[in-house]
């Protein structure tokens, strides 16, 4: 079968010929329609990941057909019996085990769910790992209230819009940042109140004049900036971060936060009970991820360029 | 009466004459027989407080009697209905309303309660405020659980040397820090399995090496020192920060907060129900504060020139 493997550390992954899966006990086969990418995939290709292995099938999303059962495949495995963390037998699919940027992968049959009816395996493809990291960060870690005012940082990537979409749906209000005033004016057609780009000197202090303050912030960036949006925490306020893609966090003052009651909140991927909660969700409420491009999977490279420029809007599907 | 006032923001407070308080509606007039200081009352000093008002008597914590009932104050005042943040009324005694630095001082009667049996008033002046702060910031904020290995920095201070007490007898295992060799060997007469110098390099690998990781971590330096600590918390841990002395947070790796599951708690004061918990915990236990001094409340400046020299390892008392 074709699909995208790891061969250099530092290079983008090639599409190659590899065996297909054999099941192994407890497993089944799945035959893949769509996958997508995650920021994941992309920290593996270059090298930022512990305990990578070369000659690896990438993809931890994907959705596809058990006979002629439309499934998805929760990419969080082994999580263990502890909600609040994941043991140390925790991994996630696509990197050490062969993941879904091919025809077929094999996985545990307690990891596929039924894909919602009102969705294209495209759409549902794009689903699993950020909707499960979004659904954690948004609801079991930050425990939104009735009334409460929610901001997410840097819109646009796949996390921050299912979070978007969810607390949506859930009839929070929502602001959001981004460094692309495109991707703000996209997120309005979603719903969301309003936005700052965050490129603009003392962003935070024009967000803060417009909206107020929050009771939820939602990052994935860290860095310095983090020290501006808790700025923005309001009493009794959670910021709940999932990322860092500007590093070390800086000039975080501690005053903000104990004067305030203020929480901040690590959180990554999620639990089986909590992916199911999260189909479970977007079916309720017919929720249709974004979707930024399709490619074939024979242009994985082009897929992965396209993540490593950080113009898109939503989530990059590879096509087997 | 005489009573320790600020009279100029920068400078040591003064003794001076000062009428005797009347009480208003609901209050009750209590004769001080200790009061006690607090960082608070230093950076009041020094002017790094919001809304200091000249001409007030200092001093937030207190003992004393109504008539011969032995009673303790509770200067947090105002919190509000919610139990997660102070609302905004909220106010310490001793800014600016008149504290306990005095012969008298009037307070609501609900901000008073019996203080428990086995200490005296320089022991009873030594408890409310550290122990308010360290009761919410261990127990309500750090939630500690069954087997939870506990981590507090910058033993020797009020709130830290309360929270380690708790802790102990609460029957959990305490590591603590320090920049004073002396102040980690008075912490282990107290009962802590073991601490290091912060002052020396690779002070958190030391502490790693020796302890392994911490699931409660409570510091109220933040600064620098926070990224490390934050090094050292584990998988599903919580850092509780109350204080801020060494300012801004830096270098805080996002990756250790979402890939542990970990969570920073900003806390400080407490709820009049916490205040209760903590007096009731203190009887049971007949826990006793650690009392660095006591002094002559006509030798108030020498009070505060210990706390500012930050030698002292307990409360600083005073007596009027």
């Amino acid at each position: 079968m074709k699909a995208v493997v790891l061969t250099d550390i530092g290079a983008f992954p090639v599409v190659r010929d590899m065996p297909e899966p054999r099941p192994l006990r407890g497993q089944v086969v799945v035959s893949l329609q769509a996958a997508a990418l995650n920021h994941r995939d992309l920290w593996i290709v270059q090298g930022k990941y512990p305990g990578i292995k070369v000659g690896t099938i990438l993809g931890s999303d994907g959705a596809g057909l058990i006979d002629d059962r439309a499934v998805l495949i929760n990419p969080s495995l082994g999580w263990g019996d502890d909600p609040r963390v994941q043991g140390t037998d925790y991994e996630i699919l696509g990197m050490p085990r062969h993941g879904t940027f091919a025809e077929y992968v094999a996985i545990e049959s307690s990891q596929v769910v039924d894909m919602p009816s009102h969705l294209s395996f495209e759409q549902g493809a794009a689903l699993p790992l950020a909707g499960l990291t979004a659904w954690r960060a948004l609801f079991t870690k930050g425990q939104p209230q009735y009334n409460d005012r929610i901001l997410i940082s840097g819109i646009g990537g796949g996390v921050a819009l299912m979070a978007c979409q969810f607390a949506l749906a859930a009839g929070y209000e929502v602001w959001v940042t981004s460094g692309h005033d495109s991707k703000i004016a996209r997120a309005r057609q979603l719903g969301v109140a309003g936005g700052v780009n965050y490129r603009q000197a003392d962003w935070h202090k024009e967000l803060k004049a417009r909206a107020g303050l929050f009771d939820l912030i939602i990052d994935s960036a860290g860095g310095s900036s983090f020290g501006l949006l808790a700025q923005l925490v309001a009493p009794a306020g959670r910021i709940v971060i999932y990322g860092g893609t500007l590093g070390a966090i800086e000039g975080l003052s501690p005053q903000t936060l104990f004067w305030r009651q203020a929480t901040i909140l690590g959180t990554t991927m999620g639990t089986q009970e909590e992916f199911a909660k999260m189909i479970a969700f977007v079916a309720e409420h017919r929720l249709v991820p974004v979707i930024d491009s399709v490619w074939p999977l024979a242009e994985a490279d082009g897929a992965f360029a396209k993540m490593q420029a950080g113009q898109q809007f939503g989530k990059i599907v590879l096509k087997p």
